[in-house]
């Protein structure tokens, strides 16, 4: 079957405060064009659907609108899964009845085990789940205490999760497994620019070989396409550029189409054209005010982050620096120097979104009292967790 | 064909932060028991399923499931509007598949002007909404300006739209309204004990006078099934008691159970048993603590909201008054006292999400100013919000 494999949408997000929606929605079009002009049997969207657990009612009527137009006025079918940004529970609303079109959304672990059969083909959609969602699923099953307590990372957990998928392959078929996570040959190869690392405890991503048996495992989660792992074991990348750093690689993004019983091709790639391009500039003031520079730049469509460079603003207390700015280039989404003298840096914080519980303890515990939780502290706070889970 | 007709679920609501999910699960499990016992050919649910329009996850989880096992267990179609508490976009998600199994949800008003037929019956669903959104829909629909700016209270919307669905009626088949509003004979024989009246502007109920043409009109937003206007145009209530003002009723919740093609009759009702009681108590505190009056009471399942009158607290300053009940009543959800000297009086606030936009405005203007807006200010404040909600 030829399926069409993106992921990381993140409907709903936002660059500064300036919504992606129409960038995502014009994203949208060419996916659907080129899914109907190469007629695939299927639309793989790998996590990171929605951008928030809770998103907007503009985002929530978006999304609704984009999966209809795909599965309802043009019969494709959608085979996708919830991400770690995504509200596992909030986004199953439904998907009993989305089944009734082809229409097959995962976002609970215990949902990943029933693979969607083709007549070449079994689609396993494993949704993005933490360790501790494994143990409350393991322990539901009757799994025994200790091997229970065994489940530490996401790499043991994935052994269990995987086996259990092993048994219910088809050797007359091929297999392909859609799922959400940071997953590297070694950790030191993977170019982890536009997603954080996996905040699943201990491991911080998985190894490709866990995933051998599969043919072809489409991915979500880090959204470069340059991250994939391997031949088979591949990222689409998000449809669109969600920041300035992703901004300053002049690739563009785009999706795979991929026939499941082939191997995996460079030429699978199709690339989306950008409507609203975000351009980087790193200039002196003098030259992004000269019109000799400006007049070739695209100010009237396209979004600009800009970074004066060799700045005094000393010079310039007067002026009002993006006001000026935004005259010649229009929307000016990010604005920064750089002095002569003081170099700025960027701060680097941490989201507590993207951390799990679990981490938000141990952190909260080391910033308080300056040690780390020992290993029987954290295998307590692991347990209070999965308990409380299990209610 | 036979409806039951329920409304004002509410599900995720609270008393006093006590969660009444499992007494709204257990008024579930009597409805789809009756409904499978009288074989009836739908369910209608007139809106505020949710309580909020972000409802918890919890929520969410609960009310897909009784959805699924109504409509996709046991294949009873459904006919379902939403409610002023629901949020009319959000609870729209996914309504296009549902619909692949006979669940018809309508959250919108553009959604209604196409009735769901079956043999004998047309079926119009028509959701809560305010005036200003008739103004959007008919403005789009490009009924002329002047007559957009006349719809000014929510009967001159009904007027509008009524006649819509008149033009689609068959004379063949028996003509059934959905509908989410307070509607009364006349505003003073109405009995508003559970729900606000009506926020909309201008006119507060709608008058019964409007639906004559419907055989039957089943209402939700009024949570007691006594404060229906007619025989054919009926509250069924919400299935359990909300509040310890409706606890002090003693006639049970229910449901009714309607042929479409005959009159509306009394013997329709099916009642509701109550798993988890609300009692009222107003006792002294000595018959309170007295084991021969509290022996009588169902202290081990139900619920208390007890009120200590005659209450003389310089007596008891040493008394834990709140743990000394709950020793002896179990789960006390409120809890007051009036003393000899002091009446106390309830509070009486209004709930800011209670009120439309241009209500808002409204009262911050005169609770600012101190005077009302003008008729011009009105109509300024109007339109406004038209220009908004047409973006």
């Amino acid at each position: 079957m030829k399926l069409l494999h993106t992921a990381d949408w993140h409907i709903g997000r936002t660059l500064n405060g300036y919504s992606l929606l129409d960038e995502q929605k014009y994203a949208f079009k060419q996916i659907l064009q080129i899914a109907k002009d190469e007629h695939v049997d299927g639309i793989v969207v790998a996590g990171d659907i929605y951008d928030r657990a809770i998103p907007s009612t503009e985002a929530i009527t978006t999304l609704n609108e984009m999966f209809k137009i795909l599965n309802i006025d043009n019969h494709f079918p959608i085979y996708a899964i919830s991400g770690n940004h995504d509200g596992a529970k909030r986004l199953n609303y439904g998907r009993d009845w989305m089944e009734f079109n082809n229409f097959y959304i995962n976002t609970l672990l215990e949902e990943s085990f029933k693979p969607i059969e083709t007549n070449d083909t079994q689609l396993f959609l494993l949704p993005f789940f933490d360790p501790m969602d494994a143990r409350v699923y393991y322990q539901k099953k009757g799994l025994d205490e200790a091997s229970v307590k065994d489940i530490r990372t996401i790499g043991d957990a994935m052994s269990l999760v995987l086996d259990d998928m092993y048994k219910l392959f088809d050797p007359a078929k091929k297999h392909v497994l859609v799922t959400h996570f940071a997953v590297s040959p070694s950790a030191k190869d993977i170019d982890l620019t536009s997603e954080t690392t996996s905040k699943v405890g201990g491991l911080e991503t998985l190894n490709a070989t866990q995933f051998d048996k599969f043919d072809h495992v489409m991915l979500g989660h880090i959204h470069t396409r340059f991250a994939s792992p391997s031949e088979n074991i591949r990222y689409s990348g998000s449809p669109i550029k969600f920041n300035v750093k992703e901004a300053k690689t002049t690739t563009n993004k785009g999706f795979y189409i991929v026939d499941t019983t082939k191997k995996s091709e460079r030429t699978d790639l199709r690339e989306i054209t950008p409507g609203t391009d975000l351009i980087v500039l790193n200039e002196t003031w003098e030259t992004l005010v000269d019109p000799k520079f400006y007049s070739k730049q695209p100010v009237d469509q396209d979004w600009f982050a800009i970074t004066i460079k060799d700045f005094d603003r000393t010079k310039h207390v007067s002026t009002n620096i993006r006001a000026q700015l935004q005259d010649i280039y229009g929307t000016v989404v990010e604005l920064d120097y750089k002095n002569i003298e003081n170099k700025n840096t960027e701060a680097e914080s941490q989201d507590i979104n993207q951390l799990n519980d679990e981490s938000v303890v141990d952190q909260f515990f080391e910033s308080i009292t300056g040690n780390e939780l020992s290993k029987e502290q954290k295998s307590i706070v692991d347990d209070i967790f999965v308990e409380l889970r299990s209610e």
